[in-house]
C-alpha cells in the first residue's frame, strides 16, 4: 500500500521489558470494573443520550453489579452537570456504588466539577492531562516539566477542594494518551501526583493508564503496564487501572493481558461503545472470565434485554457477530457443525455432564438468556441432516431414523436453495408434512380392518386409486405384515429392506404417536413415509402407505393395474370395518 | 453469575511453554494471506451468496492482491461445485492466484472434490478432520488412533488422486478444533500426515491450525503455535498456517501473536465474517501492519468501496466502530479531541512532517479513502471550539479568531443540544451566517462614505434605525476608526478592547474577503461580528456593525436615542455616497 513509509511505531518500550506475566494463562479473579458508558461511550455517540436515556442506562449498570460508574464530565455541558445532580437529588446512588466524574487538570473545570459533586457521599474525582509526545509537541507545545506541573497542580487542587468540602472523595489520575507517552515519563508524572495525594491503605488512589489510541500489540501494552505496576510509588495503596481503546481491534486482549501484568481495575463499556473504534468491551472481558470458570461479578444472564436497552438508549446496535451477545454468535447453519452440536447436546443429556463441552458452542446459550430453538441450529441451503433433525426434534418432537433425516435434509436444502432464504422451523415442518405425512396419491387409504384368524392376521385396506375404490386383502404373521402383504400383492411391489420405528409425540397432550417406514426397492433405492395417530397401528399403516406412495413408478403401476372392487365387496368391507 | 461452576478451560497447554516470541514487538513482514470469505464466511450467512455474488466477491479479492483464495467446499453443494467450475470455464483464475478447496477426510467427498478441480492449474486441496477431545468423545466416538487414521487415509487419497490426475496440486491439512486438541496429539496427527506427503522445498505442504472455537487468551494460543512450529517434521518445507475465530473477541490478537510465534500464513476474512463470532479480520490485521510501517501486500486504499461491495454481496454490515473501516472510527465529537486533531493537522502542515503522528487518529483517514471533511470532525452537543473552527475552516475557509471560535462553539452546542442531533457543516455555516454576518438590527447599514481630509478620515454611515434613516458621522486616523467613531459617538458606546482580523475567503473564485471584529465593553463582555465583501474595508465595516448590533443593550440604546436625520441631510449623503 502506498504511503506505508509515513508510518512507524508511535509507542515507546519500557526500559525493562518483563514478559513474565505471560506464564499466567488467564485472570483468576475479576478486576474492579468501572463503566465509562455514560462518559466515554456517550461522548462518542452521534446523538448523545438525553437525561432520561442516561438515567435508564445508569439503572441498568447498577442492576448488573457495577460498583464504580463514571457518570460524566460535569463541567463540559449542562446535560452532564444536571445528570449528576439528578442522581443526587433523587437519591439514586446506592451506598455501595461510587460515582466517578472526569475533569481536565484545569482550575475552572475542577471547580465546576466540585460544584456538581455537592452532597455526593462516595465519589471518585478523575483528573487527567495528556502526557504523550505528540500532544506535548503539537497541542500544548510545552516541556515535560510543564506538563508534569499541570498534573501536580490538578492533584493539589483536588486535594484542597476535597478538604474544603469536608468530603471523603477518592482520586484517580490518568496520564491521557499513555500509549504515546514514554513509560519512564508517565511513571515520573504518576509518581509526582501520588506524592501529592500520599495514598494510604484506607484511601487508595487510582492510577489509570489509558490506551487513548491503541498503538501496539497487546503484549507490548502489557509490558508497559508491568513496568508501571512494578515501579509506581505507594504501590500497595495504588489501584492500577487500565482503559483500553480498540483502534487495532485488540481492546479485549489489552485489558486481559494488563490484568495478568498487574492491573487491578478495568475501565470499559458495554459492547465496546466509545470514541472511534470504541472502548474495551466489558461484556466480552467478563464473559471470557465466566467461560473459564471465573465469576466476573457482573450479571450478563439476560443478554437479550441488555442488548435491547443498550440499542434503544444509545441508538447504536450490537453487531450480529459481537461475542456472547450478537444475533448470530450461537448460530450454526452448516451441516457438519449442526451434526456435531446435536450430538454434543445428546451426549451432555445422556451423561449428565457437569462441564459445558459442546462442540462449536463456546458457552451454553441458556446462560446468557438465549434459546437452543431459535438461536443455535438454523436452516438454510448449507445445512445438513444433523441440523434439520435437531430442529424437528427440538420443535416438534419428531425424531426420524438417521437415514430418513438425510433424505429429508436433501429436500430441505433444495427448498432453501430455491427460495434463497433461511427456513424457519414451521416451514421445515410444513415440508415434512407435505412430503411424508400427506403423500396420499396414488393410493389414498380410506379405511382398513385387521382380524386374527388362527395364528395369522388378515388385513383389508380400502383405498381410493384412479378414482375407484378397491379393497386390498392379505395375510401375515403380524398386523402390519398383513397390510403390507395386501398392498404388495395387489400391485406387485417387492422390497429388499424395510426400516420401521415409532415413538410418542411427547409434546402433544393427547399422546399421539408417530411411525416411520423406510422401504428399499430391488434397485436399492429407499423411500420414506411417516404417519401420526393416537393408535400406533393406525400411525404405522399410514406411514407404510405414504412410503409406498412415494416409491418410484407407483403412479404408473397403480394406473396400469387399474384395480377396482365390486360394489358388493366394498359394501361388505364397510359393514365390517371399524373393528380393528 | 449462576452456572459458573459449569465451566473450566477446554484447551490444553503444550508440554513446553515457550513465550520467547513475546520479545518481538510486531510482525515485520506480511504473512501469506488466504481469504476464506467464500467458504467460511459464506457458510455463516443467513442467506449464502448466490453464484453472481460469489463471482463479484472473488473479483474483489483478486483485485486486492490475495494470492490464495478458498473458493468453497465443492462437494457440499451444487452451488459451490458450480462456482468453481464457473471460475475454470471462464478462465478467471490468474496464473499467480491459487484457488483452495475444502474437503472432509472422507473418500466420497474427496473424490467429488477432485471432480470439481478438473482443469484447474494451481489449487490447494485442503483436507481436515476434527481432532479435539470433545469431538472424539461426543461426535465420532473414536480413539486417538482411529482419528489419526482418518487423517492419514485422507492424506493418502489426496496424493493418489493428484497423481492420477497428473496434477500439481498443493496440499493443506487442518486438525480441526485444534484449540480443543491436546497439542502433543495434534502434532502426532500432523506429523503422520506430513509423513504421507513428504513435502519438499519445491512442493511445500500447509499445516493449518484452526482455533475453530477460540478457547484461550492469545498468548496461550501463541504458545501452542510455537510448540507446533518447533516440533513439526519437515518444518522447512511446511507452511505453518493459522485460522483464528473470534469467540473471545481476540481473533486479531491470535493471528498476530501466532505470526510472532512461527506462523507463516493467515486464513481469515474481510471484516471478520465467518461462523458465529466470525473469523480473524484480515482488514484489521493488514492495516495493523500498515500502521506500523509494514506493507501488508493487500490493497485497502478504497475502504468505502470495499465496505459497500461487502455489505451488498453478503447482506452483512460493517459495524460503525469496526477498526479502519467503520463509519465512526475517525469521528471526533468531543471538544478536546477536535481541538487536538485540528492542532495536529496544522502542525503536520506547517512542519511538513514525514510521519503520521496526529493525536486521536491512529492513521491518516486519506490512506483508506476517507475524507477529513465528512469523517473526522463531527459536531454535536459534545463538541467544542476546536471542532467547530475546524469545520468552518475546512468547509468554508472561515478562520475565525480563537476567542470568536469559542463564542461560536457555545452557540453551536446550544443548537445541537436543542435539536438533539448532529449538525452538518451547512447547518453550522447557517448558524454562523445568522449570528454574525446577518446581525442587522437595530442598525441596518444602508450605505457609507469615507473621505480623506488632511491627515484625518471622515466617515459617514447611513443606517436604518427604528424605521428611520440616519446619517452618522465621525472622524479618525483611519477609515475604520472614522466609522467606529461615528457610530460610538452617536449612541454613546465605549469599549475597552477591540480585536480585528481579516483574510481572503480562498475557496471563492471572486476573491471575497472576510473580516472579524470582537468588541469588549466596559464590563469586559466581548461580542463578535463578521462581514464579507470583495472590498476589505466594506467587509470590515459590516463586521464592525454586526458586532455593534450584537452588543448588550443596543436595541434599547438605539430606541432611547431615537436618532433621525433630516431629509436634506439624507439627500445630501446619497448624492455624494458611492465614492468610498
Amino acid at each position: 500500500m502506498k504511503n506505508v513509509e509515513h508510518y512507524k511505531k508511535g509507542y515507546f518500550m519500557p526500559p525493562v521489558v518483563d514478559m513474565s506475566w505471560a506464564q499466567k494463562e488467564y485472570p483468576d479473579k475479576a478486576p474492579i470494573w468501572c463503566s465509562v458508558d455514560l462518559r466515554d461511550g456517550n461522548q462518542a455517540l452521534i446523538i448523545p443520550m438525553s437525561l432520561e436515556e442516561k438515567i435508564e442506562f445508569y439503572k441498568v449498570l447498577v442492576a448488573m453489579g457495577f460498583k464504580e460508574i463514571e457518570v460524566g464530565f460535569p463541567a463540559a455541558s449542562e446535560t452532564e452537570f444536571e445528570f449528576l445532580r439528578y442522581l443526587v437529588d433523587h437519591d439514586m446512588i446506592p451506598d455501595d456504588v461510587t460515582v466517578q466524574v472526569l475533569t481536565q487538570a484545569r482550575e475552572h473545570i475542577i471547580r465546576k466539577t466540585f460544584d456538581a459533586l455537592k452532597g455526593v457521599k462516595n465519589a471518585i474525582v478523575h483528573v487527567y492531562n495528556s502526557t504523550s509526545f505528540a500532544q506535548r509537541q503539537q497541542v500544548f507545545r510545552k516541556s515535560k516539566e510543564e506538563i508534569k506541573q499541570i498534573a501536580v497542580d490538578g492533584a493539589k487542587l483536588l486535594q484542597r477542594l476535597t478538604d474544603e468540602a469536608g468530603a471523603n472523595f477518592r482520586f484517580e489520575y490518568s496520564p491521557e494518551s499513555f500509549t504515546g507517552t514514554e513509560p519512564e515519563y508517565a511513571l515520573e508524572v504518576c509518581n509526582a501526583v501520588l506524592d501529592v495525594w500520599k495514598p494510604t491503605a484506607d484511601r487508595k488512589a487510582i492510577i489509570n493508564l489509558p490506551s487513548t489510541v491503541q498503538m501496539s500489540m497487546p503484549h507490548v501494552f502489557a509490558s508497559q503496564i508491568a513496568y508501571m505496576s512494578q515501579n509506581l510509588k505507594y504501590r500497595d495503596n495504588v489501584i492500577l487501572s487500565v482503559h483500553p481503546h480498540n483502534d487495532r481491534g485488540t481492546g479485549v486482549a489489552d485489558a486481559e493481558m494488563a490484568m495478568l501484568a498487574g492491573a487491578d481495575r478495568v475501565e470499559g463499556t458495554l459492547f465496546g461503545n466509545g470514541e472511534r473504534t470504541g472502548n474495551a468491551d466489558i461484556v466480552t472481558i467478563g464473559m471470557n472470565m465466566y467461560a473459564l470458570g471465573v465469576d466476573p461479578g457482573l450479571d450478563f444472564s439476560n443478554m437479550p434485554k441488555l442488548v435491547e436497552t443498550y440499542e434503544r438508549v444509545t441508538h447504536m446496535h450490537v453487531h450480529p457477530r459481537q461475542p456472547y451477545a450478537g444475533q448470530l454468535v450461537f448460530a450454526a447453519f452448516s451441516g457438519s457443525h449442526q451434526d456435531a452440536i446435536a450430538k454434543g447436546m445428546h451426549f451432555r443429556k445422556e451423561n449428565n455432564e457437569q462441564y459445558w463441552t459442546c462442540p462449536y458452542l463456546y458457552i451454553d446459550p441458556h446462560d446468557v438468556g438465549r434459546t437452543y430453538d431459535a438461536d443455535v441450529i438454523r436452516i438454510n441451503s448449507q445445512s445438513g441432516k444433523g441440523g434439520v433433525g435437531f430442529v424437528m426434534e427440538q420443535n416438534y418432537g419428531i425424531d426420524m431414523p438417521k437415514k430418513m433425516r438425510e433424505d429429508f435434509s436433501y429436500f430441505v436444502k433444495e427448498v432453501s436453495d430455491h427460495k434463497h432464504q433461511e427456513l424457519k422451523p414451521a416451514e421445515i415442518y410444513d415440508a415434512f408434512q407435505k412430503n411424508y405425512l400427506n403423500a396420499d396419491t396414488p393410493l389414498k387409504v380410506e379405511d382398513f380392518s385387521l382380524k386374527k384368524k388362527g395364528d395369522k392376521w388378515v388385513g383389508k385396506v380400502l383405498v381410493r386409486a384412479n378414482d375407484e375404490e378397491v379393497v386390498l386383502e392379505g395375510a401375515g404373521n403380524g398386523q402390519l405384515n398383513a397390510v403390507s402383504n395386501a398392498v404388495c400383492k395387489a400391485y406387485g411391489i417387492e422390497f429388499s429392506n424395510l426400516v420401521y420405528s415409532e415413538h410418542d409425540l411427547d409434546r402433544d397432550s393427547d399422546s399421539r404417536g408417530i411411525a416411520y417406514f423406510g422401504l428399499t426397492d430391488k434397485e436399492g433405492h429407499t423411500t420414506w413415509g411417516a404417519g401420526v395417530d393416537t393408535d400406533t397401528i393406525t400411525a404405522s399403516i399410514f406411514a407404510f402407505m405414504t412410503a409406498i406412495n412415494r416409491m418410484d413408478g407407483m403412479a404408473q403401476r397403480v394406473k396400469f393395474r387399474a384395480l377396482k372392487s365390486t360394489p358388493d365387496t366394498i359394501t361388505a368391507f364397510k359393514a365390517t370395518s371399524g373393528q380393528h
